[in-house]
């Protein structure tokens, strides 16, 4: 049960966001601008930062919803999701967005723990200076976002089902949107 | 030297937001509701636990600007604030706040520490919902903007007189009005 009285039904951050829906707007406009805004990193690929660090913080919730929206992005493809979460050198992704993965970890365990190397190495495979910096800021973000959700004990749900149908709705309209529709959709 | 080009001068996580002003406005709004907003706790009170998680995060930049700003609000009681860093069980605050600062301790290392009985024991004291919301919510904000900060190795003044100038500058006109003023201010 969460640590405060919560919507019935309404999972993760969504129950936190109808609790308090003055820190709700500019959370999901943050996370529109990082996930979904026009950028060289295609979305699949940004979900995909967002489903690691996720994953490396424990928080069940946003590794599940960002992983399924990760898929929906990527085809379908929930293997490659798996594969990134546990073991993202041998995934098949470019070598790029394995050097940004390697920053957004580390930036999720400690900021420090980004060197001067890590950067050098992710620009000699193409990485530019908003995709260093939105990588950074969106393990950031989901240090935060991961930190909400269990930190007030939110409900996650067990069936798969609801995470896929979650995410075809957040891949179509945005996060924002999505925050304000019913559960059951 | 920063990772990425960052306008001189400009420290923090102000360079960041002048880098990428699209995300430094969800960003700035979400800190001054949480910070500065109608609210049962002080500026002083939120200000305090913004600074503890900072300094537990080892971020230098955020934890003296912070710092700064709630011994604004407290009257210039700069050794209060180092009290609340280094040992608050023992600073001259309310059982209730101290409550809550161990609540945004143990969220910042991870959201599955804080328990049940920690929350009873803030509603013991008079902690409310919404208190107790914020509080995670503050604590997982920092948890975002120490990575941020330190992830991207942006500059830190060294001289106190920075922060103390500054800090008077978001007192009076809040995070999203101050983030577009001149640095040398």
């Amino acid at each position: 049960m969460a640590h405060i009285p919560l919507p019935p039904g309404v999972p993760g951050i969504r129950g936190l966001m109808a609790f308090r829906p003055e820190t709700a707007k500019p959370l999901n406009e943050l996370v529109d601008i990082l996930l979904r805004g026009p950028h060289t990193l295609s979305r699949g690929e940004r979900e995909l930062i967002a489903t690691y660090v996720s994953s490396l913080n424990g928080c069940r919730y946003c590794q599940t919803i960002h992983g399924a929206v990760a898929a929906h992005h990527l085809g379908g493809d929930e293997g490659l999701v798996l594969k990134v979460k546990s073991d993202f050198a041998e995934a098949p992704i470019s070598d790029k967005l394995k050097a940004l993965l390697a920053i957004a970890g580390k930036t999720a365990v400690r900021g420090k723990n980004v060197t001067e190397s890590d950067i050098t190495h992710a620009r000699q495979l193409g990485a530019t200076d908003l995709e260093i910096h939105d990588t950074v800021l969106i393990a950031a973000v989901f240090c935060m976002c991961n930190r909400y959700v269990d930190g007030l004990a939110t409900w996650a749900p067990d069936d798969p089902a609801f995470y896929r149908e979650r995410a075809a709705l957040v891949a179509e309209h945005g996060y924002a949107v999505s925050a304000v529709t019913p559960s059951h959709r």
